[in-house]
């Protein structure tokens, strides 16, 4: 009995050896066809270089949707398609400015409106500034601060040693720091851009006014130009012009962009790998996110390339609309409830096209687990961290609607907030092979998921 | 008996997670005092940017050892000084060129001549270009390679996941391709840039004559005018007209220049940390190696601004020369041996500012295991990877003479060949956040090496 239960144990060591050795070849097989003959790259020269930034419902989303489209029906996947969804369609509408005026000169600031936020128009904002470091501060400078302008001076603390903590910690201030100066009748919001950079960009991104207040014009300001305003207040009263032209027209018609291979053995099992396909408006969403977009259609690829027939059903899908709405998201997680489909598990590549560091995941215990007795495979290709917690924005409402496990790509993100919405998102700050490993990784993942369930 | 073991076992891990628990909270007080205060990049930006790059031999080179001992200076060690060895003083004379001359049209290269190669002076050679891949097809071709200028074109094998292998793989035909092919009467070399950069940079780089041979001109290629010559070699013959300079001087004084802390309990164990000074001079030699040397400046800095009175003697060291003669290390380890000192490890960082990995390590599977055990402290700052092998070229020598164990700070190495040893190799393809993460780990080890030997 003894020596039976022996055998049964080696048997068992047997085999797993076997197989995590057969996935270690095939992981392997899958590095060499992205790294010799990866597409992504290219790809995204195309996405960045000839279609742009691409906010919804500009006329750029509409061509990075056809272009989309295109690549999937190019590597025959079972099937490709647009999924419609209405996406809300703001416009920047004008050159966004703030001079700053102090006793003794004008100077220009590098700033830029935040988006979803309603511009001043060309008669402008013309204001005192209180600078402020918390909300704390601001209710305590409440009785200062009507007919003036909130300027939110609170900086990324650079004691996180990942960025997306510090982004975290700070990005409250882009949110609501509009409604919240409102709410004591401020008249516009200067924010520090949510960055920690060595350079004067400003970086855009959502607010969200809250509706009990009236909506005041808001910029983020470069950090170079934050700190000379804040040194300046130190000296005395300063007042900024600004102006800005941001509005809403009618919401419009927008897609996610859709390609399927066709499970074997469990087709109603589905499993999703995505990036968004939108972009804010400056520089040309190359790591926010063109690199999560071509890394999908690399994954995508690669499986054809090697002739990889999945078990389950794989979805790649660009999503529409992740900067201010969601609605891509929204609309694929609620057609997946109403067709009853079972999603078991969603990746996202949303943090750039760095070189990997790993996985984050939202799910069980015993999820976590399994992804964690993936490490071995997953190391030899940079991607050794497997974190709790995390997933992205656009495979989010899967797991809120059917508690889909949700994993998030995790590169390094030590550049990422440097960019991060701003001019110098562009094609030539991602690295190929940085972006090739991602690809690797993620492929090995889906490989994975696909082979054992989840 | 069996109680007093068990209540030792349960002492001795207590203290253990007691030892790592002050351990932790010292490495955070480090990584905090460096992400918050950390002087590292402004450092490297008087480097690169008002001295610039700084071969050996060159007034550039003088200028660093100045700034350096001044820096080391000023932060108060209980030493610092100048330690002279005779450096090779190569110059490149002139402006490297190389114009192909096809049927049709005449084409200039972006070119740049191999360090340490003579110059063809402005004569010049004009001849027909033999293309082979390996040594085995010069050696098949022998026959036609007289008179000619042969063209190894061998690329980066893309399939390695780490850089450095690609790089060792290759870097044969810059060492001695110029004397292989000058073995069989060929007049020139030009060898593919030790690279696989998507830009067309050329990369320099030493090359050995072998004293058997001619020495003649030989000049690094950038990889699309590599592919280029290539395509053009198919359609039929080429003659190339490359002019070099390249020339030596006589040997001239240099000095690695040092800091010293005594240590308080073991003052004759030293431990070393360095990299090296001088650099390459297309570029400014940021990545290769000012980051390693601001690094190696910034654990000093870290140390005296925490108080932290070593146990042991640590010095800090720029190292002189490691680009084209190695004379600074050598000194260093023949010093060390005439004075009897008992070397117990020696860190060098020389593998670029990039986003930490961790550390490989050239000892005894002890120490391997040491290092290991270490692993839960690195890995919060990214320094997560323990790699067997390994070190720097300028501690090598302390290795050789007395067997000291000797690591090397290791980053990602996806982004170093973009811009090793050519004219991107700047101040600005650095980014602060990374660098500073690279010095934490650094300074990290140091001190557990420091702290409990090794």
């Amino acid at each position: 009995m003894k020596n039976l239960l022996s055998t049964i144990v080696v048997l068992l060591i047997v085999c797993t050896l076997k197989a995590q050795n057969d996935d270690s070849i095939f992981i392997r097989r899958i590095a060499d066809e992205i790294l010799v003959n990866g597409k992504a790259y290219d790809d995204l020269r195309v996405l960045t270089k000839q279609i742009g930034a691409r906010l919804s419902g500009s006329p750029q989303m509409v061509k990075a949707e056809q272009w989309g489209l295109k690549i999937f029906q190019s590597l025959q996947p079972d099937k490709a398609w647009l999924q419609e969804c209405m996406v809300p369609h703001w416009v920047r509408g004008g050159k966004d400015e703030a001079i700053a005026i102090t006793g003794k000169q004008k100077k220009s600031l590098d700033v830029i409106a935040l988006g979803n936020s309603l511009g001043s128009g060309t008669s402008g904002v013309n204001a005192h500034v209180v600078e402020v470091k918390s909300f704390e501060e601001l209710e305590s400078k409440k009785d200062e601060v009507k007919g003036k302008i909130v300027f939110y001076n609170y900086a990324f603390n650079q004691k996180f040693v990942k960025t997306f903590q510090a982004y975290g910690d700070a990005v409250t201030f882009r949110g609501s720091g509009a409604s919240q100066a409102a709410r004591y009748g401020a008249v516009g919001a200067i924010v520090r851009s949510m960055s920690e950079s060595t350079d004067n960009n400003p970086h855009t991104g959502s607010l969200r006014y809250d509706s009990a207040y009236k909506k005041i014009p808001a910029l983020a300001i470069g950090l170079k130009d934050a700190d000379w305003l804040s040194n300046e207040l130190k000296k005395g009263n300063i007042s900024v012009s600004l102006k800005t032209y941001g509005r809403f027209l009618p919401d419009t018609v927008g897609h996610n962009v859709i390609a399927e291979l066709k499970g074997a053995q469990f087709p109603n099992e589905y499993i999703t790998i995505g990036g968004h396909l939108d972009s804010w408006d400056p520089g040309e969403g190359a790591h926010d996110d063109g690199t999560g977009i071509v890394q999908t259609i690399e994954v995508l690829r690669v499986f054809k390339a090697l002739g990889y027939q999945p078990k389950r059903t794989v979805r790649f899908v660009l999503f529409a609309n992740e900067e201010n709405g969601l609605r891509g998201g929204t609309k694929y997680a609620e057609e997946a409830s109403s067709k009853g489909e079972k999603h078991i598990f969603a990746l996202e590549s949303d943090e750039g096209g760095f070189t990997p560091r790993g996985f984050s995941l939202t799910g069980s215990d015993e999820q976590y687990q399994k992804l964690k007795s993936w490490q071995p495979l997953l190391c030899p290709y940079g991607g050794c961290e497997i974190e709790s917690g995390g997933g992205g924005s656009d495979i989010g409402p899967l797991n809120r609607s059917q508690q889909t496990p949700v994993a998030g790509y995790m590169p390094d993100s030590q550049r990422y907030f440097d960019l991060h919405h701003a001019r110098n998102d562009v094609f030539e700050a991602v690295n190929k092979r940085e972006l090739e490993l991602g690809a690797v990784n993620m492929a090995a993942l889906i490989y994975l998921v696909d082979k054992y369930g989840f």
